[in-house]
């Protein structure tokens, strides 16, 4: 049981790994590189497999792209249209396709603003559907979108929004994109993650208590993240784990001080740091100090990978005219 | 029939009375003079004033307060305080009653941002409700708020979005706020129009199709507006009949001339000027150069009236701590 | 002598010709016809132009595009290259020439928040030069920037924050954006005037007091702008004139009443109505409902020119990487 | 000498006192204790107070409040007061004196952009000097005020700017506002810290290269600031210091482990820490979650601290009438 927070499949994969020193029994691990990313596919089959990662059995599919930071152009019209490709990948939409979009999220939160963000920068069509009484179009398909905000700000549950929203327009898709807290420094704004699990509870930078998904909603939820965030207790657990290691590499191997060293390491340590930053936890975020301006070049990334992957006649070539 | 735009019925009665020459029957209108203000309460108590009006039947208070605009923190407070007495005299809320507070507009077109700015700013408690598993408290009652956006926005038309969570969350009352035209210049900003009859189609700044009202919600609906806009073609309307005024002034009376300016003052130029008008119309607003300001301003007066009107243990001594 | 506000020479230059039904003396003209644009020169050489049009000599190009609101990627860019195109041909700099970008207006005011948003998004190199202790680069120029803000905010006159920043920088350019107001709703952001004349007295959305000017300066300013509003009065007077015309289509030609309308059409209506609305005059704008939108877009249209005019090393297929 | 980065004297002072056991000789303390907050006044006196503290000679007032985050009003306003109270205490302004606000800190960055909010919301009056030509007035004193923006954004270094406009607009003294950081995540947003020493270089969220202070503006220089960060390394040190004390607990005194815990708990600690995060350094910040509505909160506190302290006629019923 894994009770490290992340919300990456591939992370809690990795934990296991570093714990068992083998692959979790009941999870399958698929890799593409490309010169400028990696596609991973983690598939939890069965139950076992949910139980070793602490996640819904489903697809997660995660896009690293290091350079993703402060990228040019290119680079992330090739993420845009990566991201577009694996969305159709999971085959939950064509042409005829209804989708709500949904950007979860506090707009007043930095870190917490992407959902939101690319709900501001979708192609937004369903209302040309109604005005002219259509049913299907060749160029864009029906989509609406919605930032329904956190329970802070409205004090209704965000579940509970977007369910009387599904019951009234009834897509035939959610599209759920939310800001995500990642172990690793490293990963935040360079990592995309894509599930057909929808988001659970207990997950997102503000921890959801009722899930945003198939069961709950009715309809299919692919979920779309990004880590803005770290959690501060492992940035201050992996900063020791680095420092114990290169204490180690000074001390005797063998000696009393190298075993309490390997001691202090130990699977404790983790809790140990969450106690003690606890009173401080649910307020602090270790984010990057240029969050403001990662999270308007991202929500354009995922906007236009949402505009390619669900409108039939949009492609690269005009992609960019319908960002707002 | 009245065919001139406005959302303010004290403007739909002054009309009627400058082209009859006498009070609509089917409607009664009372006064209140303040020393900074004047309350006029316009009710259209059956068919035939709500026809003689142009609007549903129901009673539309008028809060007109000249200083409004860059006054002083002692005015503001006067007036949430006396909006607060004016909603709790509808006599739609107690302390056991739910709230649902609705900021109607769109956020990105500042004097249509009203009522978002309120929502982001009044005490929002249901969460806690929830949270405590409460019925009752003598201090604040069960309120939740959302900005449903407009239908260009969504591509879901806004009432759609207010009944899936009025079905959800099941309030007793919903209280709509929304940026209101005028047909006067002098009344932006320095009015406050509350009604006991909800949002209708055809109204605020962006028409609304369908309404927002006890018809179609299911609970009592009280709107509560400001104008932030004139109508372009009534500007140009009233400034023409001003300098037709002045002329006429300096024409001979019994004069050809004057009596030509007599004509050309007659009841189609306004159909004129908006044909004239028209191309532009839908993409034109005029609105006071502070408008960004004045928004704030008045979001801050409403959002205090609404949590002194709403919450119980909230008087004016503590209304400003409450406001974000 | 010409008392109708407008910060556009072309339109001074076609009220001059109505008026006077021949072009003013001191100033030549020149046309460039594109498909979806054309291309004003017009040059006023001596002082009697000066005098007929009411502007400072120099050269005014005014492009005008009347496809540009809401348009797609393709115009933008090919609009951005030919400003850039055009801004070379001032022959104002070089890749050696050190410039300052100054973005007026006030941030506060939606339309007049055009010079701050360009600012926000020019791509700066000054610190980069600096602290590689350049003195030249061949692939981006010495370029700084500042938004200055209006005196209602900072008590400090725009002009002088300007020269104080002047003499301790040393560029040796100025380029001033700035939002402008029109005399026609249509020219209303589909209009870009570029002159070397620099901003002067008496111009702008607020009426600036001091120059912005190599007079006072000390070095060449290049003056951008887009007109973001109309004046009030004008848009009454045009809308009366368009009235008063089909008025007199129905009217015996020949008759009083015909000769009356007439009369009214005089000269001296458009005073009448600025004294009418003079009262509501300083406080109000008449601007486009979308205009939050529009600013964001010419905002990256001009940035996407100057960065292309000023950066040696940068065209168009890198231009939309620098833009923020 | 102190290499651990923080920008308030007091705590400059507790480390000094830790690592020495005594107080840094040149360095004098007091301290007064309210009910709600305590305020220090720690003064180098002397060039061995300014190389034992690491800070300019001067006078550091610092007030701690800790029940200031999500405070109520009534407490909001004793600061402000107290704020006006010390900062008047300061002898630096009268009057007549004209006083220049800056506001450093970059607007893009949320816990770097207190200085401009505060800026936005001070009562500025130098404008209506100049209008009606005074040089002094019983109300209101003459205040102008300026947020320059970071060199990243400008191109320029923050302090040529603000000398360009001192050359130019001649204050007699400049309260320049900032974002700091902290060695203590219970003082970020607690604390304010008031300075005669001015901004000097490496302090601030964005080390500063160059002063901004009486010797280089020529006009006395009054510092404001408050926390808004704490540096990363620091809370993975203090966090290590916290698991160590507990692991000692644990040990028997005197054993092995227990002094190889004490050693590792040692001076180069932070080092190793500084070493291990360098990479990430520049670009983390670790702050409050909802920092967006602290930075807001913390503004206005501090704009009511200005306005009460510069402007004679302005005391704390009036207060809230100027904040925008």
């Amino acid at each position: 049981m894994i009770n490290v927070r992340t919300d990456l499949a591939i992370e809690s994969r990795e934990l296991y790994k570093q714990r068992n020193n083998q692959e979790a029994s009941g999870v399958e691990v698929e890799k593409d590189e490309g010169k400028e990313y990696t596609v991973t596919r983690v598939k939890i089959v069965n139950e076992m497999g949910s139980k070793n990662l602490g996640k819904p059995e489903g697809t997660y599919i995660t896009i690293d792209v290091p350079r993703l930071k402060n990228t040019d152009q290119d680079l992330k019209d090739e993420i845009s249209q990566l991201l577009a490709k694996e969305l159709k990948g999971m085959g939950k939409n064509d042409k005829n396709t209804k989708t709500l979009i949904v950007g979860l999220g506090n707009w007043n939160v930095t870190p917490d603003a992407l959902g939101p963000k690319v709900v501001d920068r979708v192609l937004v069509t369903r209302q040309f559907y109604i005005a002219y009484n259509k049913d299907s179009d060749e160029t864009v398909a029906n989509v609406s979108a919605i930032s329904p905000g956190v329970m802070g700000l409205t004090g209704i549950e965000t579940s509970e929004i977007v369910k009387g929203i599904v019951e009234r327009t009834k897509p035939d898709l959610v599209v759920a994109v939310d800001s995500l807290a990642s172990r690793k420094m490293e990963r935040v704004s360079t990592t995309i993650q894509i599930s057909d699990t929808g988001i659970n509870p207990g997950s997102g930078i503000d921890n959801k208590r009722m899930g945003l998904n198939e069961e709950y909603l009715g309809v299919p939820v692919i979920a779309i993240g990004i880590p803005t965030v770290v959690d501060a207790a492992t940035m201050v657990n992996d900063t020791m784990d680095l420092i114990i290691e290169s204490m180690k590499n000074e001390a005797e191997v063998g000696s009393k001080f190298y075993s309490n060293l390997e001691q202090i390491s130990s699977e404790e340590k983790y809790d140990l740091i969450r106690e003690v930053l606890e009173p401080f936890m649910p307020n602090i975020v270790v984010t990057p100090k240029e969050i403001d301006l990662l999270i308007d070049d991202l929500s354009i990334i995922i906007a236009n990978g949402l505009n390619m992957s669900l409108h039939h006649g949009i492609d690269l070539k005009d992609v960019n005219r319908y960002i707002k």
